[in-house]
């Protein structure tokens, strides 16, 4: 036997032997299944090493040579990756929008890989590939609950799409865009149609000057990237009622038609269904009023609060969304599968034709690859994981986490406006709300107008910053911040802690010992005897 | 202790206690580890059931409303799902690009969901951030082999991006046309950028009807869905050398001459470096010189095919790659890694600003979040798989694959080319390759010109077809089909099958056997005593 075979044979057996169960990879998958919570309070370190010192342990650009054991490997893993990660299993991780999972994901993690199915065509995925439209049609029914004749028609069927599985809700929303663009700019006498024949062209033959987008100012930043990628121009989002935090239908209708009078059309009204930084909920229903009258597309980002339909007691809040042309979902948020599960669902399972493409090899005509409507190509069985959680959780599951999250974001507003020392900027709608730290004699003298406001506001969003930073790096919390202009204060952008209430492991007393450290750390931070001095001068 | 906070503790177990290691999952889990491949071959059935019988058993568009435990579940999974999904680890799947997969990588998934980190910004993510840069940047260092003062300026800068990690080879090849059409279409005195004002007053700026994009014949569809989601249009391919499968560098000159001289301007040559159908390369070093003479930007699809770099003895076969401006390579082809790693890499570190943005909450100016250069938003820790996978098999691991992949690939066209009645269609370039099942008689009748051509091979398609999908739903072997302009028969189209060579674990006799079976199939079928007939009136 050559060298070269003496290694070949060595090195599949990578792909054919397990590891030892006594391996340092055995231990860690060990560790995981037996207590998740456990691996990552003693893997993850809580104290913050800064980033500059962790980019020191990736820093080479050189492939390693030769092979390195597993194990050694795992050690590596372990030590440099694993140490510096977010336990976002945490729960007093409210900062952003992971949460802690369902332990069966773990297991079904490694079947997705074990499976390692690709469900751009059923040649390479079979069953996974009605499986990923059932899920589909589960949340079209839960969200337009059309009939059992509807479903029998279009669940299975090659020419239409209840919708579009993708990455996340990035990708949702460009896709639904790209439908709703394809649709508007369709071949008509004389035009093949802007996927056909581009954008110039299709604006040539409609006789328009540009396509606009409507969203408030706190539509998500993937609508810019959508409108830039689609070749619409990041110039072309109008944003309606920009003193609020959601979308004045009449001010919209206002809008739409001032836009059109000079010679341009809509592409879209987008709704959000709560909104990234805030929660809050566009009014879908008297919106899908002002679509129908400017005669354009009415998309609703539901990424976030989508999941509230499980809820028979929250669900009113996205009343008209059943009236969108297409909705994006994320179930890797208030759903409970793993990062990687976004989906746009569409009302008119036909409408997906404007996207709709072929090749020789795969996505032939009138085959039912999925491939033939996705934004992305290949890709893996995360609907696996949603189904799976359809099914373990129940509706009746999903319904019972919306609620406890909401209520507890209810819980932790009144904590927050009954404190003396804290602020409250948004209320949660949903499970987000923003907050400050703002001493009770400041925002005293601040309502009473004896403080240059100007000055206060943007001293506080200092130490608002500082508070934050110190508590992500004390590790033992995390709040996240953002700036938003709020109307009290004349529209100023302040900086202000953000919350997402979601991790149903996060209690009461978690949010009380938040709030308390955060109280405990403006009191002793350098930032915080400076505003007190500027008060003083200022009064 | 009220009904629904039973049924919220009761439901707060899922996230926090593990399963029985008796249970169904945990069974599961087990015999994934201990036996991959037996897992398969006792749970995926092999004779094929029928689309339309699985379809009947995800047909229900209703959530359920209850709960169900997680073993019940499992054995759902285990009966209707996995008995019905592809082997994609069996030796004899090699009709498409998935493969058999290193054993660590279940466990890495397991880990990857026990994190469930999310890359889009750092505040979720940490480590994974410098980490994911490392891996593009040694990616980077593979294709284009910079100095070591490169990339401790540009590795971990926020200003700049060796590249961008997507889903997959489609994401990566529209990311890098989006970042070559804003680039081409930048900001300038009076005009404010495509991103910004979009295509149509980026072609009033610029003076141009019309972007055109140079491919092959064998370009992959991504590149149609690029063109269209851009703005550009399915009609600006312009496809040169339609007679080849790669394109020729003197007609690309002169066919982007002719568009440019018709006031059109070219977004990209794209050069395919492993097409997806056949495995060619085109003459990348040709290609880029004529980038350069025509003036625009040098794209090369290496989804497939850049593994072949981490070869010495191939990699000559992919010269002039490193002069691309921008790369699409896939890890979860040919570097053995779960579906849902894609890549784009770009020469210069400094073009992603072209698609920058930025938010109030993450992707702040200045950060270094991956986010801001990204087309998906939220997505998960692969790079962590590709990270592990070049430590674990090593540069020369990954050369042995590569080159025993080739060795094969060329061992089977020298086999079909010595059986009598087998045709191969296009040689191995890489490890691809297509051939038919056309009798001996049929063929030097055929090549005597004594028969009707294009009658003959168009029962051949019949044939071929009927081959494959018998074989495949025999469910031992599977070998994929496609269709193929071929010069030899004055480019009709021909079905044939396509065959990928990558899983390690296929051997010669497996390859052996396909043709035997195959031939069998051929013999028996009934679309084969129709071709005889034909041929006996036909002479």
């Amino acid at each position: 036997m050559s060298n070269a075979e003496a290694s070949l044979e060595h090195l599949i057996r990578v792909f054919t032997k397990p590891e030892h169960k006594e391996s340092t990879l055995s231990q860690i998958e060990q560790h995981l299944s037996d207590n998740l919570s456990d691996f990552l309070s003693r893997h993850v370190v809580a104290k913050q090493t800064s980033l500059e010192e962790i980019e020191q342990d990736f820093n080479d650009p050189h492939l390693p040579l030769q092979p390195e054991f597993v194990s050694t490997h795992a050690e590596t893993l372990l030590s440099k990756l694993v140490a510096n990660s977010v336990n976002t299993y945490a729960p007093t991780f409210i900062g952003h929008m992971t949460s802690a999972l369902p332990y069966f994901h773990l297991s079904l993690a490694k079947l997705l890989v074990g499976l390692n199915q690709n469900l751009v065509k059923i040649e390479t995925s079979k069953a996974f590939t009605p499986l990923e439209r059932q899920v589909l049609g589960m949340m079209h029914h839960l969200v337009y609950a059309q009939d059992d004749a509807f479903y029998t028609q279009h669940l299975h069927s090659a020419e239409h799409s209840l919708g579009a599985f993708c990455s996340g809700g990035t990708v949702a929303n460009i896709t639904a865009l790209w439908v709703a663009r394809n649709a508007k700019l369709a071949a008509k006498q004389g035009f093949k149609g802007v996927s056909h024949s581009g954008l110039a062209a299709a604006y040539r033959a409609y006789d328009i000057n540009n396509l606009g987008l409507i969203c408030s100012k706190r539509g998500h930043y993937s609508l810019g990237k959508a409108v830039d990628l689609l070749g619409i121009g990041r110039a072309n989002i109008l944003q309606a009622s920009v003193d609020s935090h959601t979308l004045n239908p009449q001010e919209v209708l206002a809008l739409g038609r001032e836009y059109q009078a000079q010679g341009n059309d809509l592409l879209a009204i987008v709704g959000i269904a709560g909104t990234t930084e805030t929660g809050h909920i566009d009014p879908l229903d008297e919106l899908a009023d002002v679509a129908e009258a400017l005669g354009c597309w009415f998309h609703v980002d539901a990424a976030w609060g989508g999941a509230t339909l499980f809820s028979d007691t929250h669900k009113h809040l996205l009343k008209g969304i059943e009236r969108a042309d297409s909705i994006t979902l994320d179930a890797h948020k208030q759903m409970y599968v793993p990062m990687g599960a976004g989906m746009t669902l569409f009302k008119d399972p036909a409408i997906s034709a404007s996207v709709r493409h072929h090749a020789q090899y795969i996505l032939r005509k009138g085959s039912k690859d999925l491939g033939s409507t996705t934004l992305e190509g290949s890709r893996n069985g995360m609907a696996m994981m949603v189904y799976s959680s359809l099914h373990v959780l129940g509706k009746s599951g999903y319904q019972l986490l919306i609620d406890q999250s909401i209520a507890k974001a209810k819980l932790f507003a009144n904590m927050i406006t009954a404190h003396p020392d804290f602020e409250l900027i948004t209320e949660p709608t949903l499970s987000l709300l923003t907050y400050r730290y703002n001493p009770q004699s400041i925002q005293l003298a601040l309502s009473e107008g004896n403080l240059d406001q100007v000055a206060i506001n943007e001293h506080l969003d200092i130490l608002t910053k500082g508070i934050q930073k110190q508590q992500r790096e004390a590790g033992k919390s995390f709040v996240s911040r953002t700036r938003l202009g709020i109307g009290k204060y004349n529209n100023q952008c302040l900086t202000v802690f953000r919350v997402v209430i979601a991790n149903p492991l996060t209690t009461v007393e978690h949010l009380s010992d938040i709030l308390a450290e955060q109280h405990h750390i403006a009191r002793t931070h350098s930032d915080h005897a400076v505003l007190q001095a500027l008060v003083s001068t200022s009064v």
